[in-house]
């Protein structure tokens, strides 16, 4: 079989030039003679290429000196977890913005080592619409605040910066980091999942402000401490080393195509397609979120009869769509329009909507 | 450059049919399109996959069905905390058994979470011989006994199962497992990083009584409870996918390969042939450990001049054998000899070790 086009939400697609380059070097890396898996995250060669991932991602992101880049591993729900024990000292609150499925889990597993204000939530409008921010009860004593800057099964965004004062704004980026520039310094944290837009699952990416390593922790295991992996340029035990290299290929090929300003563009046009296409379609498709903050990266969206879900997803793929069944929690269908997925895919995807719209409405 | 023969004590050696075969189908996994990178780990075919991977190793090891087979990630070092974590309730004691870097570590990481007793240790002996079994001070009401049955830096494996009586045995195998057949009945939990037998690294491996997964475990996030990934069958959050499908194929070729106990006779012949060559080479190579419990994977050596420890490396990488420096912490050479490298990899060897005995002698 040939490629289809891949909408997964995550795993997601990877760039096709990214996964040629790993197919050509898999048995020899680098004139090395072995895979990159089978080579010590120790080595010379293991650690050049390391140093210049960061350099790249730094260049790419324009992340300032003053923060640490991390390659961890857990996902980011053991993020959920690690970052409230890193960077809350006993007895301190949080700020917790809800505006989906995402962000309420990541208060959830916080809830054992911190203790979790919900400053702001959308649950009540069922996560269509962000909180509007004169609703948010942010306390200027929390030990930060946290958010997800994209939610990927209820399809939300933020588009701008939440102003946060002086507090440190931790975001879960795991479905939209990448996708377009961001002010690092803004932040006093990002995270991200790597299965969106880094690369294979199994690796998490973590950018954050080096003094907020040095708050006094709890008393807990080494391998829980980011500063411990910081301080260990992230090989305090034996990192993902395919991850971390597959995520280095992926930076390159940003960096060959334009880097984040290409990258952005190349998603709004991608997002405006199907969201027109669901708008325009006199109704046989919707997506009910508010249009202000719209995700550019997932797209829900229902049909009208839900009887004719089970040959949507059958058709669609029998004409190389793939992975277009939306979450369970909402049902219907999602499209997931990260980095790796061409202009070419959302208008194949479109022509097949308009198609079976004009054949069953 | 052709492929080497590589020595890594990990991440290391792959099986050559399994890094080709991955290769082939790099782009394009079971006909679906995409990679199995780009898989969902909630579609049909991984679940499928997954499903299969289980049965092969269930096989393969003998894991009676009261056990649980996890596929987890953070490396066997996080569960040298998570293991306390979910094994010992507040205040409770566990008995570690030392003989070397690893088991040492295993203690220090678990002493957040559970009363840390010494049971037993080689460490006066520098390592060299285990713990004589008169010497262990067990303690019946423990939550459990943690030994490590092979020790990677210092070279030492233990040949037998401890007898610890009622108390469940919790074995770190990361670099003995699939080396030869282990009654897993004897064990209450067995894990193991993935990067030495099972596949690359970011992986780990976990077989629990499931009966342990019932104790009750101090408040945490939901993330670290192994009941909960029991109970999700490791897809509480995004697994490694990469990771599991490489296992599966390792397992694969495992059972095309005779089994653990053709691995085990391949093994003992390989271990043998180094050990002969360093005990008959008068002296010029030499590796202390008492001759009943070296290690099977893990051969550290010095040479008899330490000087010639630079051209030794030199040498050898220019003859194609990679990876021979040994640990930081023992100096020396050290040769790993996991299941994918093949007997003629360690004859290459001990010929080119006896060659550079007789130039520089």
């Amino acid at each position: 079989m040939s490629r289809i086009w891949n909408f997964s939400a995550g795993p997601a697609a990877l760039p096709l030039p990214v996964l040629e380059r790993a197919q050509r070097e898999l048995l020899d890396w680098n004139s090395s003679g072995a895979s990159v898996m089978e080579q010590s995250h120790r080595g010379k060669r293991f650690i050049a290429m390391t140093e210049q991932i960061e350099a790249d991602l730094r260049e790419l992101m324009g992340i300032p000196s003053d923060y640490a880049v991390l390659f961890l591993q857990g996902g980011a729900t053991q993020h959920f977890a690690q970052i409230p024990m890193n960077l809350a000292g006993e007895g301190e609150s949080a700020d917790y913005i809800i505006t989906g499925h995402w962000s309420e889990k990541a208060a959830s597993e916080a809830a054992p080592y911190v203790r979790v204000n919900v400053a702001a939530t959308s649950k009540a409008d069922n996560y269509l619409r962000m909180p509007s921010h004169d609703t948010w009860h942010l306390d200027p004593k929390a030990a930060y605040v946290h958010i997800a800057t994209n939610e990927t099964i209820h399809g939300v965004e933020f588009e701008d910066v939440p102003r946060v004062g002086d507090v440190p704004l931790v975001a879960d980026m795991s479905s939209n980091i990448l996708s377009w520039p961001v002010d690092v310094s803004r932040y006093g944290l990002i995270y991200a999942g790597a299965q969106k837009n880094i690369g294979p699952s199994g690796l998490v990416l973590m950018i954050v402000r080096r003094d907020l390593l040095e708050r006094q922790a709890r008393p807990m295991a080494k391998i829980f401490r980011y500063a411990e992996h910081a301080a260990n340029s992230s090989m305090l035990n034996t990192p993902n080393t395919w991850g971390w290299y597959l995520a280095g290929l992926t930076f390159q090929w940003l960096k060959e195509n334009g880097g984040l300003q290409a990258m952005a563009e190349r998603n709004r046009l991608k997002a405006a397609l199907l969201y027109t296409a669901i708008d325009g379609s006199g109704g046989f498709y919707s997506n009910p979120v508010d249009p202000a903050v719209r995700s550019r990266m997932n797209v829900p969206f229902t049909l009208h009869d839900s009887a004719l879900d089970s040959l949507f997803l059958q058709e669609s793929e029998a004409a190389g769509l793939m992975a277009l069944k939306g979450h369970k929690a909402l049902g219907g269908m999602r499209a997931s329009l990260y980095n790796a997925v061409p202009v070419e895919a959302v208008q194949t995807l479109v022509v097949f909507m308009h198609d079976f719209a004009a054949r069953h409405g």
